[in-house]
């Protein structure tokens, strides 16, 4: 099935929704950002067939998530490292992990976010850089940018 | 094609990437954080197949991400309501929509975060309640949870 190409909608949430493709490739840069290179660890921490990997590893290549570097030349072997735009993905990452843990975890967490110089487990939360203040206020609210068209899609 | 139960995973990021079952579900939430609850109101905001809206809808209930109300009795008539499981979805949302703005808006931005009282652009970014600070910093790393398996999943 074709899916309908996000990227030519307006909104920032659908065309990042794009560039990540499917599940897959959110899972592919949770392990990224965990540290994995290699063609081998991804395949074994995803379960995954690995045409479908290959396929995922390129798209994201693509896409400009991913940077393929050779690190073994004979046999000539790739590694995949996140680029600036990838690791700039954590945030999302962690927003899901916090949801995940939120409500989807009755048998208890099963991944947490440690801070390192504590052993204290993080409590993630989305501020306002500017003002301070969570963005769960009511005070935010989505609105056109610069950028929006005269009617701007949501 | 059938897609991977991630639900089994005990990884808090696939699970809740189960939850939300795909793209249009995530875009179907952000207008209900939009203030959209009707029908017709999705199906303009996301020019979708109405058998496709009906669907993601219904999985979205089942979800437990929205709670379906009758507003209108003849006819019948229902509108979707986030339930609180949905609503903690925002951060997911933002962080996407922060990581779009950063990186496919060469125009420009289209859509903003607004703080209401001072009309300033809010930068959304993600902290440690506990310590205050940026989970970008790399003194915060994942670890298996209280939950975790003794081989835990990624």
């Amino acid at each position: 099935m074709k899916r309908t190409n996000f990227g030519k909608m307006q909104c920032p949430v659908a065309r990042s929704l794009e560039r990540v493709g499917e599940w897959w490739s959110i899972l592919i840069i949770r392990d990224a950002l965990n540290g994995l290179t290699r063609f081998d660890e991804f395949q074994r921490s995803l379960d995954i067939a690995p045409n479908m990997l290959t396929r995922r590893l390129n798209a994201l290549v693509e896409a400009g998530l991913l940077e393929r570097r050779r690190y073994h030349e004979r046999p000539p072997r790739d590694e995949y490292v996140l680029t600036p735009c990838g690791r700039d993905f954590r945030p999302v990452v962690i927003a899901l992990l916090t949801w995940g843990n939120s409500h989807f975890a009755p048998e208890g967490k099963s991944v947490v976010l440690i801070n390192r110089e504590t052993g204290v487990e993080a409590e993630p939360v989305l501020i306002d850089a500017i003002s301070g203040k969570p963005i769960s206020d009511r005070i935010f609210k989505a609105a056109p940018g610069p950028a929006a068209s005269p009617k701007p899609n949501p």
